[in-house]
């Protein structure tokens, strides 16, 4: 199995951070701006990109340190049997975000792609939070052509 | 051991790809502006970052297809046996690179970090061939407040 790994350090609370990562309107702030579903454990969160997207279930949440999902459904057909992991921790005037996407079957051209987008996407979120102007869906930047 | 691997597509030829990973000038505009050493096969690159910084040996080259890089010397001690492969290939007007830093003995916090980081980087690649202006260090992104 193979994971993806990334680290970034926001200026911010980890209750700020926590907060965009356990609501539909945090989550819109970041990663796509068509978000619904999120809430406590066993929530399943629709990301949906175009119409499309993946699902997640919550699977375990510890205010201010950890959010952790399953992906659910079946789409991407590679996310199958993968999980998202956050683990905040905080150091002075910043919290790391610890990211964890694991249970990758391969290191195929798409995760490498995937791994490229969350770095897009946690810089987003970054923002978002630091600047009040994240690039969720459809503003994200593009890493290809395609 | 543990790889980083990464996706892009860059609005370009191989050979704008190509330079910009195996010349001081082209290397110069993506990731630090102090390198020096860049060249044939046996050659030793020299990325300096305020006056510190990894040295890589060139193994293999393939013009226009692939760059390969092992890690020369001990600096930082978390990269000594790595490697990194730079695979071109061409796709209608971009050209999508497929980076990989293996070798990693473990998935540590500072891999984590140096996998974004890599992000940001290529993203800096990326913009450097297609607006002809890069990021790159001491002008990168800051992907932490450390």
């Amino acid at each position: 199995m193979v994971e993806i790994n990334h680290q970034i350090g926001i200026k911010g609370t980890p209750s700020q951070v926590y907060h965009a990562l356990t609501t539909n309107d945090g989550l819109a702030q970041w990663w796509t701006n068509d978000v619904s579903g999120a809430g406590v454990v066993d929530s399943v969160i629709e990301f949906r990109f175009n119409g499309s997207g993946p699902d997640f279930l919550v699977t375990e949440l510890i205010p201010d340190k950890i959010v952790r999902w399953q992906h659910h459904g079946n789409m991407p057909e590679a996310w199958i049997g993968t999980e998202v992991l956050f683990q905040l921790q905080q150091d002075g005037d910043q919290v790391f975000i610890r990211f964890t996407h694991s249970n990758w079957e391969q290191a195929s051209d798409f995760m490498a792609h995937c791994n490229t987008k969350w770095a897009v996407f946690l810089l987003s979120l970054k923002a978002a939070i630091e600047t009040g102007k994240g690039s969720p869906f459809p503003d994200d930047i593009q890493i290809d052509h395609s």
